[in-house]
């Protein structure tokens, strides 16, 4: 790509199936993330180097139904919904691109990004439940989801959540605003939903951990006012493991959303 | 095991995504089945030989959420709840044991069985839907779900269904009956579910192959009397993938269903 060559800014919305993946960001070495995968797919349609940026740089194990990715072309001439099959036809049966379209220039994914939305599914039964390994957390004992309702509500407001975050966070600014959060049964399963402008490292995964302790008991509600007032990790519940995490949709100034469905 | 040991026949409800298998029969080498896994797992926790019949032989790819097998044992000391417990912490993620209990001396999985429901999955979007990769049968044309019904309520009955058995299909009586036949939509998902006193070979996946071909318009429901009454293979339409389809449950003469759930 040159100067003179005229680009188009590309927006696709992904869903994959995190399993197989050792996350979305791709590695200095050459192990399977979806980012690489994504490019390597691009890179076989459009005919030049591809660097894709993603709104999320969701874990290992972690599933996305809406992610969204941008990337810039000097391939004008094809057709984004061409693009769009070309791209699926070469990508593998756990990723998809649910949709391409033309961006505005200034567009881009991540740093355009208002706000994301985040799910957990954990799955309450005393079996394993054999067709939704890798995609639920089995949780063997019985939760309450009222509790977990209530300390769910908590947490939403503008607070430093340094107490949620790993301990490898990075960032100095580790306050951010959560504007929804909510926990509901749906038959054998208990789904936690978060939206917020932001999230530290392992934050959804340690909210969960913790809305977990006050659902088997252990907790109660005003627990999540200390972690939030100490911002100590330590006062915070385990890791949730990966494989119930989905990246459902991200928001954008301009009221879009990538759909979940 | 010697005549002079007391044997207890146990009942188990197994479920498992047959994904990852060979099918349900245990093969002459040693490759990954269902049965075998089970067999493996069985003997660690009684400790001698086991030999377990299945109510179905489901095929490689095919699923079970209440597979029925019953197996002799002479470990009568171990409580069938510990037993259940026991091997299920010794099976891979995609096998488990729903329950055990002490069945009667006569029962037997397969021969006291009176009947069984099939269910097969249908997932109907321009998009592959990748958390059920595997799971579902990804059809890319849209299907219309009426004449899918019409021609399914064609198939409840007595009736020859050689024309819907593969060819290798070997017994000469190829008689059965339907009680329950149904297409039904729900989302992005069309279902077939089908209750009879026995299948032919492929005969699920055949009946869902034909009645995907009246989905998309290509044969009225009257196709089925025809097939029905050929018992031609080449008059029906092609085997639909085993992904799709699902064994639900075993039905048996006293009334009682291996449950679903």
């Amino acid at each position: 790509m040159t100067d003179t060559q005229p680009t188009a800014n590309i927006k696709l919305v992904v869903a994959y199936n995190g399993a197989a993946y050792h996350g979305w960001q791709r590695q200095q070495r050459h192990i399977d993330t979806v980012q690489q995968c994504l490019e390597d797919a691009l890179v076989r349609v459009v005919n030049h180097p591809v660097a894709v940026n993603g709104a999320s740089r969701t874990d290992a194990g972690v599933h996305a139904l809406g992610q969204v990715a941008t990337f810039r072309t000097t391939a004008t001439n094809i057709p984004v919904e061409g693009l769009r099959r070309a791209v699926n036809s070469r990508l593998p049966d756990d990723i998809v691109v649910r949709s391409a379209s033309l961006a505005d220039e200034h567009f881009h994914a991540s740093r355009s990004a208002a706000g994301k939305t985040y799910q957990y599914r954990i799955h309450t039964s005393p079996n394993r439940p054999v067709m939704l390994a890798g995609r639920t957390w089995h949780y063997w004992r019985p939760l309450d989801v009222g509790p977990m309702r209530q300390a769910a509500a908590r947490l939403v407001g503008t607070h430093d959540f340094r107490g949620f975050a790993t301990s490898a966070e990075q960032r100095d600014n580790t306050v951010r605003t959560i504007t929804a959060c909510s926990a509901a049964r749906l038959g054998a399963e208990i789904r936690i939903t978060v939206t917020g402008d932001g999230f530290l490292y392992n934050m959804v995964r340690n909210i969960v951990g913790t809305l977990v302790e006050t659902g088997r008991g252990r907790w109660p509600g005003e627990r999540i006012d200390k972690i939030l007032a100490t911002c100590d990790r330590a006062d915070a519940g385990p890791t949730a493991p990966p494989e119930g995490l989905y990246l459902l949709c991200v928001h954008y100034d301009d009221g879009s959303v990538s759909s979940n469905r």
